[in-house]
């Protein structure tokens, strides 16, 4: 039996197909003749192109859209000017072989997006170390093992699967994942939610512990992989899919319902967002809007600044998708551990207290204006929100205010239609904002409490910095006092609203305290909407308020939540 | 008529002298014969010794033991191992000359120093550039022009000066600096203001715009230098001079009165200290104790960790300095942009947010017991006060003083004395341990409210950082709020008292807050201690409450000032 990183729920029994990928070394050898190795070098491009063509019909019919979109986007890695320049400019000017060309640029290309701390640029990075393993395979002549056709049912073990592998496979007969490395945001985490496949990653060397053929058992509900297992531990495992399985269709069962206590107090559940695309899991789960349209993704992934209608056409798809919810798109948040290809940053020696998000839009004024306008101009398609991320006093807000003010004068002189009563909030995510809501209420028609960064700066820990992240801790009375701050200020404010888009509104435990201050929405990735849900509608608001006032006065995020766990046990509430 | 950084208060008028230094261009230079440049390194190693022991002495008769100490320092980097071998090792293994090898390891290791935001840390990096290009002068056979011999009243204008230029000059006849660079914390400053002469720095090209002779005024108090001024500007700068030492001889004569309100409120004014020789600054200006003793300075001054008794020396001698005040020795705060050459650790990309201060003695708990045992050990000496830095949560302080008690039983069962009622105490400088004041409030003796790091993390501002240093504010609300917070939760403690060691306590216009906010000890760099007495012996107690309140409410830190300084002009405080 072997423990590891819960990355997809779910409990899978079958037997054992180790997945062995070539490991490819290619060490800097030089060449002789640059023009064969630039011939090998586009020779592997096309071949690598009809590829993922091939790759990309069959995921498109099997997993829908958008996830086979993620080969468009490999195609389009490979027709990159810039990633093929580089592969031939190293091949011509330092006499390098093909292979080592690809790998040498793949891997500068991978380590740009590999260093945000960002799921969506991580995904980034592993699609660009997949796409150029591809490339070196072909360049090589190396055939990789194929999991499109599979006999039996099995359980893949592998060190790690890459886009092209999850999307080859034959999801028919695959049950279950478990490798040795990944986290619960890593595209095989990822990609195990997305098909519904229980998943258990970070098991260190599950590859060298399970041979092809053994039976195995893999419980993304706790994290365990058992291997070669008893008669007793299937028939657990067999009731325990049982269970898991009703409990799947009691959460469906809620989809259409409301998020509202058992004595009739109503909240509301949204989605967090970074592409159009992701609207999809969003209605799926039973979101009534998006409390956070992340915009970085628009301009991370575009070679240069994207232009007006550009972004007015992805703000424009994502409003239309609820007629009748929100939709807060936040302005860029980019700085920080994010950067632009196309826009030079100076290096700072604290990103997080530096120039980012809208200080880097009051630097860069007509970038900021260029999105505010196609934000306006989308406004007229559905409820559109506009917030500003890490604001730190009232000053800001004001500021911001008046650019805004700006491109609606300038639209009306254009005659171009947007929608006047369009919403303007502001994320609470650093200390001061927090502290004097109050002020801020003034000049704005909603928060949303970024609790991911609140909690960064409140307690001065980089929680990305492994020395010191145990100090990171959002049940901190220090942060609940903050969030009960926040929210008072909102409930003064005739008209104003409070939501929650960091991680901590997705906890269920989290949930039932943040519900009994008083939050108005809940925003959160898709997938965990149904499960909030189901909380929400099992516990009474005057409870969740005992609850949480109780948790104001308690001494450590420990007590926080042993005082939940407790309360909740008593009220039989289950997660 | 030029504008420049006040950084020594005062008027002068007299003649320029403008002081111009060789500028030696030292190139790449490669030589044939590693040990004739290796003979004229030592060479001119021991005239440089020779010349120091000149200077420190001239030093130590005119400025005293305290600043004469700066050479015994230049004379022991010139002795120091490291410094000597990285010189041989360039001449040796890469054949450079004996010029560019000091000139090269002379700026690696200004670079050590100069990295480090510490205003002592950057003294020590002038320091080892000072001593650097006198070896390099000796080298190559450089004299420099002689400041210890003038004939007449001067006001050295210069590039910037160095603790050589400045020790060797003929105090009785240099009546003001004006310089093209430094700053407020940068050596000339520092010296300027120890000797009394006022200075204005950062001024760009004053050498440039002024020729020796020239009549110049330097007034240190508006930061303006007046090149060739008329008569009707000389005779005003001659009635300020009046006026300014009008206003010295009454701070002067404060200097044994209590810092007590008009209405009898009595609140206590320490210093701030880096080094025991600084208590001598803090009894001249009337300090009644330390309220800040930053012991990093023991430790990055040197080569290896201070043992025990080393430590204790250095505790002890504060401690007698004040046998009635108290003095509050903060445990090592080492981490973020200070690091020591004897432990190393790693690079981190937010090291504001990352393993620093009491985070890095709780992995280094044999480092910490060392510095914990020689606080309690000096404790028998004064009334020692023990405080952690960069606490975030209660947890933090009990782990801290599960450790001091650790101490406390080693030393009992070796006879060791100590004083058994040695207060402990934190610095709040984390929002956290603000917001959370009354939990830790039950757990320590005192508050000591770091205001330059709460602030940057309340607002989320390196304020090293150019591109956003504009919005750090210790007058935005949101900082004042927290103040006040503390300072409640310690009110409510019986027996606590709270302190504020940061920048702010120094500033007059805060000054007037905090005492209305009620905070119960000021500590600041010793020089701010007369003027911040003066304020508090001319405002009566219940009128800065009143304007603290209001200060609470204001929407920023401008209005916040404005309100202050209005207040004042009704009451007729003056600053």
């Amino acid at each position: 039996m072997k423990e590891g990183i819960i990355a997809s729920p779910g409990i899978a029994i079958a037997k054992a197909l180790v997945y062995e990928k070539v490991v490819v070394e290619v060490s800097q050898a030089k060449h002789e003749d640059s023009a064969v190795e630039i011939k090998k070098f586009h020779l592997a491009l096309k071949q690598s192109q009809e590829q993922l063509e091939k790759i990309q019909i069959k995921a498109v019919s099997e997993l829908g859209e958008e996830d086979g979109a993620i080969f468009a986007a490999h195609a389009m890695i490979l027709e990159d000017p810039e990633f093929v320049e580089s592969v031939e400019a190293e091949i011509n000017d330092h006499k390098f072989c093909a292979a080592y060309a690809v790998k040498i640029v793949t891997h500068r290309f991978f380590l740009i997006f590999d260093e945000m701390d960002d799921p969506y640029f991580s995904a980034r990075a592993a699609d660009i170390k997949d796409v150029g393993t591809r490339v070196l395979h072909n360049i090589l002549g190396v055939v990789l093992a194929d999991l499109s056709k599979l006999s039996e049912n099995v359980i893949i073990i592998a060190d790690d699967l890459t886009p092209s592998d999850t999307a080859q496979m034959d999801k028919k007969k695959v049950k279950g994942f478990a490798t040795n490395i990944g986290s619960r945001t890593s595209h095989t985490a990822i990609m195990a939610r997305s098909l519904e496949i229980p998943a258990v990653l970070g098991l260190t060397d599950i590859t060298e512990t399970v041979s092809t053929g053994d039976m195995v058992i893999v419980d993304g509900l706790k994290g365990i992989v058992t291997i070669n297992p008893d008669a007793s531990q299937i028939k657990s495992a067999e009731e325990e899919l049982l269970a898991y399985q009703a409990h799947l269709k009691e959460l469906e069962g809620l989809k259409d319902l409301d998020a509202i206590t058992l004595d009739g107090h109503k909240v509301e559940l949204v989605g967090n967002i970074g592409e159009p695309g992701d609207v999809i899991g969003v209605l799926k789960n039973g979101g009534v809007g998006v409390g956070l349209y992340r915009t970085e993704f628009l301009y991370m992934n575009s070679e240069t600044m994207p232009g007006e209608d550009k972004q007015l056409a992805a703000y424009r798809s994502v409003l239309e998708a609820f007629p009748d919810g929100p939709v807060i798109i936040r302005t860029l948040d980019i700085g920080g551990d994010k950067k632009l290809p196309y826009l030079p940053m100076d290096d700072e020696l604290n990103p997080f207290l530096g120039l980012r998000a809208i200080r880097l839009c009051f630097k860069e004024v007509a970038l900021f204006k260029i999105q505010l306008r196609a934000i306006l101009r989308a406004s007229v398609y559905g409820h559109a929100h506009i917030m500003f991320p890490m604001v730190s006093s009232v000053t800001e807000v004001r500021q911001a205010k008046v650019i805004l003010k700006e491109c609606m004068k300038e639209l009306e002189e254009s005659g171009i239609p947007y929608d006047k009563d369009v919403k303007v909030g502001v994320m609470i995510e650093i200390p001061s904002a927090a502290i004097t809501a109050d002020i801020i209420a003034k000049e704005v028609d909603f928060f949303s409490i970024g609790t991911n960064d609140l909690c960064q700066y409140t307690m001065a820990v980089d929680r990305m910095n492994q020395e010191v992240s145990y100090l990171y801790d959002p049940f901190n009375p220090a942060i609940l006092r903050l969030v009960k701050q926040v929210i008072q200020a909102s409930n003064n404010a005739p008209g104003l609203f409070t939501g929650m888009c960091g991680e901590m509104s997705g906890d269920p435990i989290a949930a039932i305290i943040l519900l009994g201050l008083g939050l108005d929405e809940f925003s959160m990735s898709a997938i965990a909407i149904p499960q909030i849900k189901k909380i929400i509608r099992s516990v009474r608001y005057e409870d969740a308020r005992v609850i949480a006032n109780e948790a104001l006065n308690l001494e450590t995020g420990e007590a926080v939540v042993d005082h939940v766990l407790e309360s909740m046990k008593k009220l039989k509430i289950n997660i």
